[in-house]
């Protein structure tokens, strides 16, 4: 299975032409579209909802990630293998907090470029080809090397600030739910916010943390919106008191 | 087949590991996403909108549908067979108008729950699987209980107000078209609105109500948006004059 | 491969449908979504950016093109063979820039109309049936007449507008790039616009024309907006200085 992230946007012309690429190479792969809204250019919270998403997902699974400013700059492409599930992307930090919570990592930089490559168009040229590649069984050596560690690298520790918010308006933070005991209060805008075990445990147009579906804690309003009532965004920063 | 139909949003992170799910378990059938933008815990408006949206599938497939306010709370988990489709999802009312409007149809209630379980997500943990096993001819016996009928139940009448609004601005009432004369007047808003055969039989701007692609009765407006116009909202209620 | 263009909306009921009966017909075809936010109803720009987006496809795709304002009206539908590609959908010019820029091109009316035909829906009930038997192999003779022109057609040059404006606010013109020299500025809303070679290559905030990844000429901004920054729209006139 191919997993394709990104801020290319569901409603933009970007994945169609990826999804060209993958199903001209490798038509028997299955590609998933894991998420295509991350919030432009941002590596940072992109890195840590990648690294919280890609749990759960069968071993050999490929995970085309891109959220790349950089593109058409010196930064450079990267293959990596954690524990049984294989990254493609750029070199800019957007797979680091995933291979920073892992052990058994290896890493690889993309050399080959191919005969028809746009600058500002990696995904689809680059990174759809080599993800192609993996997925169905054919790992491309010859168009990589061999290396040692990422050239970006951010912290294996949890992001205290909002890394993304869904349309209901329920706020992630970057804060693993294991890191947090249940007594503890998110002050957050001004706001302190307790615990609730679920939506259904407080009243309705009531703000509480939880811990949601991808083991992160999460502030959200039953039946409402956690972002509108708080006004966060996606980096707002939180401290727990 | 299975087809999504949710509230999770197209944009949002949810139906990617939905999708995930459904893969590692059927990976050879079809999924199709047939729609993930229902008005966010709009259960009454969406139960109609999936009883008119699933006619036309071919025998067998499977409508996992969630629109699920009340997710982590007590209310049931059914699927349900009618005539030759079935429905997977929370026992609060969605699937109700299709089932009332059938004569053929067959109730169970979900009794098992998955080792990893999130409170929030049953859509991902709970009804996926079910989905999955049903889709691939595995029905499983042993994680469902038979009931007589479903839990909540609303009208199988037609709902005299505004369903579905799409990106055009067209207006779908959850009046049936078989329902309504053509010589009968829709009033909303303070307007009165006259049947016409089809968009281009109207000047452009102008407004009218036809039998739409669902055979239910929808406010449109010739190169327009009715939404607009007429300041139409899902839930904006209509009479008959 | 089939790839649907449209204007139908990614977050809307539409492209699931027409999915269902692809699957019903054509269930061993790979779909692609290339692009379902066109701007509604903006059949001349839609031509242009259908035109740049169709090269690199493999040969036999099956393009499922549908802008269709005169949906419903006595406007013409057609299928037409460029080179190895295929494009079905309205005779209304949404396919006539292709067309125009290649020699090798056949054409065909479809005179078929099916048993359930929804006026306002020739997407689901007319176009996608065509175009899953085109995909499969089976070319279906009897339900189309050889024709020798379209009955509407935009010219074959350049369009010296905005055409298409992504989520990023990256404004593509209709300019195809080995028609402008490096060393021509664009002038747009009262902006003369000056060529660099790629994003990373201007600071952080400057306007820049350059060649996408379409081999389109785009009016863009270093991690900004384009279209924010000049005010840009997708129709918006341009002039060559």
């Amino acid at each position: 299975m191919i997993a394709l992230f990104s801020d290319f946007g569901s409603a933009d012309i970007y994945v169609g032409q990826i999804k060209m690429v993958l199903s001209k190479l490798a038509p028997e792969v299955v590609v998933n579209d894991l998420f295509h809204d991350a919030p432009n250019f941002d590596v940072v919270s992109s890195a840590h909802l990648l690294s919280a998403l890609s749990v759960n997902f069968p071993p050999g699974s490929v995970f085309l990630s891109v959220i790349d400013p950089g593109v058409g700059s010196s930064r450079g492409a990267v293959v990596i293998l954690v524990d049984s599930w294989w990254f493609v992307g750029p070199d800019n930090g957007l797979m680091s907090v995933v291979a920073a919570r892992h052990s058994n990592v290896k890493y690889w930089r993309i050399n080959w470029r191919p005969e028809h490559f746009s600058q500002s168009f990696h995904g689809r040229d680059l990174f759809a080809p080599i993800a192609a590649w993996i997925a169905k069984g054919e790992f491309p050596s010859d168009k990589l090397e061999s290396m040692t560690e990422l050239s970006v690298n951010f912290s294996e520790n949890d992001a205290f600030s909002i890394i993304y918010i869904d349309h209901y308006g329920n706020s992630f933070t970057g804060i693993r739910a294991v890191n947090l005991a249940f007594d503890r209060e998110i002050l957050i805008n001004g706001v302190a916010v307790r615990y609730a075990n679920t939506f259904s445990t407080v009243e309705v147009g009531h703000v509480f943390w939880y811990v949601n579906s991808l083991e992160l804690v999460e502030i959200a309003v039953n039946c409402g919106s956690a972002a509108s009532l708080l006004n966060l965004r996606v980096g707002t920063e939180l401290t727990i008191i």
